[in-house]
């Protein structure tokens, strides 16, 4: 008998997180699991790791097909963690999420889900990361069920491009149109910056609190991660580790 | 007589850093200049942002053509601020550095450096950062001030292509042997996580430390940021907010 898949997971909203719990629950059907994923809320953690203070780990469940971790790190301590110290084979798989919020357009930078995944690709794992457009901690995560558990098999099955990962994401719907394949839209965030004005703060110093809405600058654009969601679509987006803007190239050779 | 140009500055290393006063004051050469950064060091922050905590500024300094605030965030908040609350109108320019340690390949992805100039970048402010090759906290930073200069100077005058910004790197040498127009070479970090066995850490839990080695996939690449460093040269790499993988789209479409 082939021996079963090895699928990590991980996230950023934390092991006890409805997301992950699911995600869990639906990757147990396809492969063992290790569970890997920080001991709280760490969004919009981006790429962002810990070289200033120890990383401790804890297992909180083990039993036939299914480690459980948490982690005091980032999302992509996470990662390293289990590539690098805790197993003892590289996965087949590495899956981030389920997010409860949605992670396209130049969100994608801030993400700690989709940074865990940027981790597994680093190291050549294929890896996919999935966030939900919802504000709530909990949530109906059945409408999805059937696209994670497609791109996840299709992901064992053939693998990915090297150094490409999958960014899906899914719109708060109780059924899905259908799914797309997608480009990063192009967005911003705009009025990020609340004053806070309670007096609490030393003479001298003014606090602020991160706040804002997403304005989509090209809403009509149908090959785009926004406007899937906005659509009723999930929205699977091939996202590379290479930023280099290769078509600038030759306009700035002249610096 | 033409305005001054506004110039932002931000970086990882905080606001008390050689790298950013060397850099402020090359700055200050060419316009009116806004130093918000860090309280302390936040090296590797990413792209991460402080939802859940309130950011605060303190103004240091205050003088003719010339501010500087400490804040409480991140390298992105510092700049999310200083665009959406601080300034009055959006900068020509904004740099960040210099870091204390080279930027380059997959680190990119961890950067705080490169973080606060992709902010900029999300916003429309062209923005460079500069980081050199080094772990020392003091360097001598001549032999890079010419191109510092003559990439702001550049920028300044030419803005830059949309959604794309300058990673400049720079090998520590006594003397550049010029600059090369780069792409982000391919690599990746090896040996990561260094167990913590010295018996402090509660039962059932493990610790670990961040430490590694970069492993250059490319080595003989001369068109990559790490061969120009590894020759003395000033690797100048634009990189874009557009992380679509787009020569994948069409491979995955039948995902």
């Amino acid at each position: 008998m082939p021996k079963r898949p090895l699928i990590l997971i991980s996230n950023d909203d934390g092991v006890q997180a409805q997301g992950i719990r699911e995600l869990t629950a639906m990757m147990c059907r396809l492969g063992d699991v290790v569970v890997v994923a920080p001991d709280g809320p760490r969004s919009a953690a981006s790429c962002c790791i810990s070289p200033l203070t120890a990383i401790t780990i804890k297992l909180l469940k083990e039993q036939e097909g299914l480690s459980v971790y948490q982690c005091s790190g980032t999302p992509t301590d996470c990662v390293k963690l289990a590539l690098d110290g805790l197993l003892t084979r590289m996965p087949d798989l590495m899956v981030s999420g389920i997010n409860h919020g949605d992670n396209t357009s130049v969100s994608i930078h801030y993400s700690g889900t989709v940074g865990a995944a940027l981790e597994a690709c680093m190291k050549s794992v294929p890896a996919i990361a999935y966030s939900l457009r919802t504000r709530k901690q909990e949530c109906d995560f059945h409408p999805y069920e059937e696209v994670i558990m497609s791109t996840a098999r299709y992901v064992l099955e053939h693998g990915l491009p090297q150094d490409v990962l999958l960014n899906v994401n899914f719109p708060l719907v109780e059924e899905l149109k259908g799914t797309r394949v997608c480009r990063m839209g192009r967005g911003r965030w705009i009025k990020e910056m609340l004053e806070v004005t309670d007096g609490r703060y030393p003479e001298g110093e003014r606090a602020f609190r991160l706040t804002g809405f997403f304005l989509d600058l090209e809403k009509n654009a149908e090959d785009t991660d926004n406007w899937a969601l906005a659509n009723g679509f999930a929205a699977i987006t091939p996202i590379g580790l290479d930023m280099t803007a290769h078509g600038v190239i030759n306009i700035i050779d002249n610096i």
